[in-house]
């Protein structure tokens, strides 16, 4: 460990929306870190339930105020942006073993590209282990209750979404 | 994060012996955390191929010149010896699959005991994923080269006590 | 137990089309359950291959005649349907392992939903492990004999649907 | 379903101990069928750490209040004591992925032998996915607490067992 | 084995684009097969990223000067392929577990098909156990190196394909 | 391929007993090699059931009417045995998921041991997925009718084993 700034950690991911598994992975970095940025990816190439602009809103909303947290996006190479930001490592969190397979293959990919950062995997509370963002949006959009799944302004954007889709 | 002791990581494993794949996670533990505690298990229920002071002395050789790495070993449970040590960090690797779900448990259990401690798990290069100590014992006992799967202190320790065992 | 009408089990899927699988696990649940409802995800927002209609007249051809199964169709989130039905058992069969987790997700945010009803897991007879609506659909597209895989009126409609769309 | 006796259910298990897990499936499948018979495999060929009648006190202490659950034991093939007692369903509790296979190969084979005889799976509440009777024994060995993990009657076991293992 | 003929074994895939992975299972085969058919193929109901041209154009300059390769591509079913080529061995690359039980239900699948004709498994240099054909093109478009990853080709063409599509 | 020894593939195991799934692959490798050695395991450091005698026997029996197969045994390091008998390829046969690590650790542990031996990888008939040697000898031992998943001489073998074991 060379000096303070590699000792930051980037928690990358889409967030279409974020969850309390999310929440969860974020509070338990900011304790090990003395930085923790989460990065909202923004892939023009791929259709998101919500804009990078309202991801970045709810993160800020649910995690803004932990002290050593910064909420920012990017775009391109996740390891570029790594890089750019001075940091060496990268937190992902796993919950489950179908995750396993692509992450290892991303972490891989990513070493090879920059052998010098390193992800890291976490594990959130076992109570968020089936909560993904997918399946809240699946259950949101029929009408189940989601308020104890994902962070208030999250479950907000959720109603105000799917009422206006209803007919 | 509060100070700087909780910076402390413990990578704790039977390391009998120590292979590469366990050097190379204690390498990439050395590059995020200011320091690294390599802890082996002594469990008097469970019987080793190599004596707890044999592990020391392998995991000295190959890893004890890394300026901050501590080699020590432990009774007891994981996290007691942790607390003892004002760490808050647990680190293992993740090599294959049929890790996961063993390590998943054993860091729940760990949370329910302390839920201050984290566990954190890292990835060796995958030259040495298929890398384990028992494989490597296997191979050793059969007569097959392992030098490039261990440090040379333990190559000379296997040679040592497969020569021995020969009748 | 409570009642009698507790008795009763769910039996959901898409059933896009129903295949040999699907029926060998209708008739395992009728010899533990009263009565099992095989019922039809009727979901405006995802594509299917068949209508609704057509999947029910399927699965009525070659389950209708069992004593105790209706066939029904739903629409909203499995577990209001369940409730509506006073049911409290909902079946789902698993074949393979990458079922497990979605399926363990699905059964846990159920649950969240209405502790009271509980999944149950059945296995359906080996020879039709690696039997599914997609692959058999894959399989009658390119040409291939689907005869010993689905009921004899899904493999009229495939023969139907798939001379219709060759040029 | 032929006629009420094929309404009960054996739950098989060696429950050494009993886990919260246990008792938990325990209680599911009580909710499902009539009479649930929970067997704890007696098999004079693997050394246990309670004896069969310490395993059956602490299941009646545990589950033995509730009103259609019987605690029994039984010796040699499962599906002839289940055919025995004039049951038709297994039931078993599954955790992890790595149950998985297992179980299967079991309810393939007891398929094999008794066809009319099912396996049904359920799943025990997510906080207990990680507890198993050897992780309830490792931890308790080393003096952790489990309180939070067995039914009371099998700490007072645990405690008393590893309190005369110390030197 | 009955003749010569039958010593064939086709290697078949979309190949969209080949990557090393691909061709270091294309040389493991052509050293225990006399003649190996590099089979890439032709489904009209699927969009890929390179024509049928472009892939059979890039797996001849990677892999056409090999001695017993033919590259060849193929519309409809895999196992008619097959059996018109007079093979009866198709050959696939096991990565990763993921790949695991879709192949498996494929090879079940054309088993059923064709029962004389067999599927074999190998397993490609593990420094390409993370290398797909989506991940490089994920990476190549986002500007990232790939020329380890791919033949010399490839990388021409994609670095062509991704100038192309920027602003 | 370089010449004719060279097709000659070996299909290690301990056969401990030999089962019908074992005979599937046997047959299989049979119709795809000019010749099959089927090599079993003597390791004097593990306990097995029968003797390597014993399994050789039962071996013959079962497998040694194919005309191009060869029944063997060995110790020491398998491509050290592959290596003595001119051959390069390895057959193993892969049932379940649980059984792909495993091989694949003892694969690339043996791919850097001799880089020219090739592991192979058969399907045995989906029939046999949850048979296993050790499966097989528990229900034989518990009373169990095990005729239809090993061959006569084993199902023999194993009465006599269990009858004398009996009180």
């Amino acid at each position: 460990m060379d000096d303070k700034n590699q000792m930051t950690a980037v928690y990358p991911g889409s967030f279409d929306p974020p969850t309390l598994g999310h929440i969860d992975i974020i509070k338990r970095a900011t304790a090990i870190f003395p930085k923790v940025i989460v990065a909202v990816l923004k892939n023009p190439g791929k259709k998101t339930t919500f804009t990078s602009e309202e991801r970045l809103s709810m993160l800020r909303s649910a995690a803004g105020q932990e002290k050593n947290v910064e909420i920012d996006s990017f775009e391109g190479l996740l390891v570029d942006y790594v890089q750019k930001k001075n940091a060496r490592v990268i937190i992902r969190g796993l919950r489950v073993i179908s995750d396993f397979e692509y992450e290892f293959q991303m972490a891989l990919m990513n070493r090879k590209l920059y052998p010098h950062i390193e992800t890291i995997y976490l594990m959130p509370h076992e109570k968020y282990s089936y909560v993904s963002s997918s399946l809240v949006k699946e259950v949101a959009q029929l009408g189940g209750e989601v308020g104890c799944l994902v962070p208030p302004s999250v479950e907000a954007h959720l109603k105000l979404l799917f009422r206006k889709s209803k007919p």
